[in-house]
């Protein structure tokens, strides 16, 4: 597994370089970044030098693709997505990642299928270039019932999803905090063959009934309530070798610089994976 | 287009011959039975000539895979699904059908992805045969709330569906009375195209306020207030050209002989056909 | 069925503009352009005015994506694809085609199994936009050899193949040049669906043995040997009403300017429909 | 990996209960045999209990359908392939195999696209049930010209058969002999990720030169010339833990019992996996 690191939880950062700067100063192996947007910037060539000159490696790439709203944005976002593919694999970035909320202002049914059509049509263009879309389940409670009707939000109905959708490069983005708020158990990981498993997000949730962890209430590795050292544990045990990334999503921007808490997520990152034993 | 007969609004019958039989004496040319039973009754050489003998083909068969429960059903139906669709091929019948509840007591995301697959794998077996599946939206108000979540019950919903399970060999099966009770009128049926229906089933409303018309209170076509004769001229217009077919579901038994009760079906087909200018 | 004007036939052309212009002149209905060029050009709402001021819509647009070569060369067209069809989509055009060439350098096996899937992949983002997408077989006999290997050239090979490729929106580009030179005859445009053909070219060939009928020696419609009358009442018969496309390919750049040799083909269109009683 | 015995290399058998208790006595842990044959002859619940007295579990079921011929004898072996996958799956196995011969009397793109809609069908079902299916490419230099045209025989190519396949379930069966006939190395497997291997066989080549080596001229691993250390070894540095079955291919018959073949093939077995350090 590669210690991955986001711009979520550093606070505002100047741009795309000091993500890198900061993965590659305090141990961080892969960043969560805009492959296209970092491409257009350097050209590919002097991006793969960049990245290379901090040690770092591109872990996944944001799905452009709106398919949660109308079929004109889905269409506006397939525009540009074969250049964003184009870009991940130029940059030597394999896995596009989306996350599924919880509930939705649409007839369930409904939306189910049009967006495991439209989700198919992502997967089918990112195939062509080497690259998979991983689906977030998303498990905080209060998010169930944000919107008029429920949606999905547990790990077996993203597999089941996974199915339906019917494509060999869709698996799951597997969130700490998600399979926390899911009430779901290292046997739950232990379940999984590790190729169903696109991309690894790692957080930590506060001491408070898990009812009440709040989507955007999360904290640094090491510094909550949730089993870490079984969920990394467990991700090794199948033989999952990709990216596990830091995604701290809070509601108030955290306090310190950008290098202070990139520091203290690298610590605390050294902390849950020696307690993995990793 | 081809005027069909069914069970539905005949009484017992004795057997799949009396159906053909009655189908062959009152006008119609296409019977909905179970093609598997008569190639197996007769062997599909006799089978093929009691149809011809009568001047009758095989409209469609029902779908014999039990896609709404448990996956262990599934797998059971999906055992003898070739079977079935290779006795249809045998006695030339390209359609196999089956309706949609409009709602249900799953989580109805989760389970449109579980039917999504179940009927894609349907029909990836019924197309290697040249058969063709029909899905059947349901517009009765009352089935909308009969279980405890929303499914789909309209005709675009529906050919949403159809394209999240993305086989080409899918398509409607379009019911007049659904129809109706979905509000839907000519030009709905113009926007199609013909390719897009797998079969139609002509039956007629009483005289109820829309809301109230029941599933199971069918009329005779002409019989009531449906506008046939707009529904089979749309159908015309857009080059639709295969079976009509009668499915007179009541709560009570018909009154009559299946002879009595067929023979008016065709009288009932007549008028329509003629009204419709057919 | 719409008449349709392409440029192939007209010598060399100064812009699209000439082109939309020729054809709205001399009773052609619809254009073969490139839609995201004109769009580029002119923006989608003026574009959309421009073809309506000429009374001509987009037929087909040509893939824009190499299929043939190396996968390099198919990502890096692929880049696109999603534009192209959105181009077309914005300007009404439903239809985007691609000549199969009946023999290969590369070994016929894999580079099936190769372009299988290459094919299928822009089908499916041209499916996203509502594009079909038609295959055209090639069928002059000094092609077949050409190349070290055989490839297909047959209509009942290409059948097979959008089988093989096995997406919804795929179908023939029938080329009654092909046809013609495939021995093919109207019983065999009579056994098609018309959902199964997205495009049809209009071209004659010289009385010559067909064996020797070369695919750059093409006449204009009713100047040769080819019973165009039979193939556009078939056409006709089995309800295909997509456009006709002149595609008159040549060795010399044929004489006259583009508007006597565009006004020339309306008339060869108008003698060839009038045989066919269209 | 589990070492796996087949009837391959053992002469003339009882039964399959045989096979069972030759596999049992001799350190093998998997078999490949019929499973809807085990489950039709004691039903599966006892053909279970068989398996687990004996301590081995079926490694792979063979694909029971003729995809290489015509279109009735495809449809006619569909027929009952959904039942050999629910008994697969009701006995435990998770594998279905079948070969590829290099060469072909049809024409071969055309048989490509024949053959990739015929496997994609089988696999939609074999999937339906949890069965993936595994494709041998077969590398013996005679075969590739043994028929009309040559079509494919090397991993590559048969891995981009698979993309084309386009099915998640679908991979490589893995033979060494057609590793070492197509004169690949370590590095080509330690190229390949687990999850595109469903299946492995285990054999041996004799010291003649590789073109010379014969289908059925294979020996027992150890006795000849191929790194069967490396290829073990390559095989478990990449993760793969499924069966490693012998499937000793031979002009005659072997000579001995079947007792003394399987005792001789388990030492075989021992030898490779201990030079491989497994």
């Amino acid at each position: 597994m590669r210690r991955g690191l986001s711009g979520a939880g550093l606070g505002p950062l100047k741009d795309e370089i000091q993500l890198i700067e900061l993965a590659g100063r305090n141990g961080f192996e892969t960043v969560d970044i805009d492959a296209r947007g970092l491409a257009a910037r350097f050209g590919a060539e002097q991006a793969r030098e960049l990245l290379a000159s901090h040690g770092v490696e591109i872990g996944s790439v944001g799905l452009p693709v709106e398919w949660r709203t109308t079929e004109e944005a889905f269409l506006e976002g397939m525009k540009t997505l074969a250049e964003h593919a184009a870009a991940a694999r130029a940059l030597g970035c394999t896995r596009c990642c989306t996350y599924i909320l919880p509930s939705t202002d649409l007839p369930a049914a409904h939306f189910m299928a049009l967006a495991t059509r439209r989700l198919r049509t992502c997967a089918q263009v990112l195939g062509a270039y080497g690259i998979r879309l991983g689906l977030e389940f998303v498990g905080p409670h209060h998010l169930r019932t944000r919107w008029a009707n429920p949606f999905i939000w547990t790990m077996e109905e993203t597999l089941d999803w996974i199915g339906a959708i019917g494509e060999s490069n869709v698996g799951l983005l597997l969130d700490s905090y998600h399979w926390y708020t899911n009430g779901l158990n290292v046997s739950d990981i232990e379940a999984l063959r590790p190729e169903q498993i696109v991309h690894v997000h790692l957080n930590d949730a506060p001491d408070v009934p898990v009812e009440e962890a709040l989507d955007n209430g999360r904290l640094y590795p090491g510094e909550g309530v949730i089993d870490l050292a079984g969920f990394l544990k467990a991700l090794r045990t199948i033989g999952y070798d990709g990216p596990v990334c830091q995604e701290i999503l809070s509601q108030e921007p955290p306090r310190g610089t950008p290098e202070e808490l990139a520091r203290h997520s690298g610590h605390c990152f050294d902390k849950v994976f020696a307690a993995a034993g990793l």
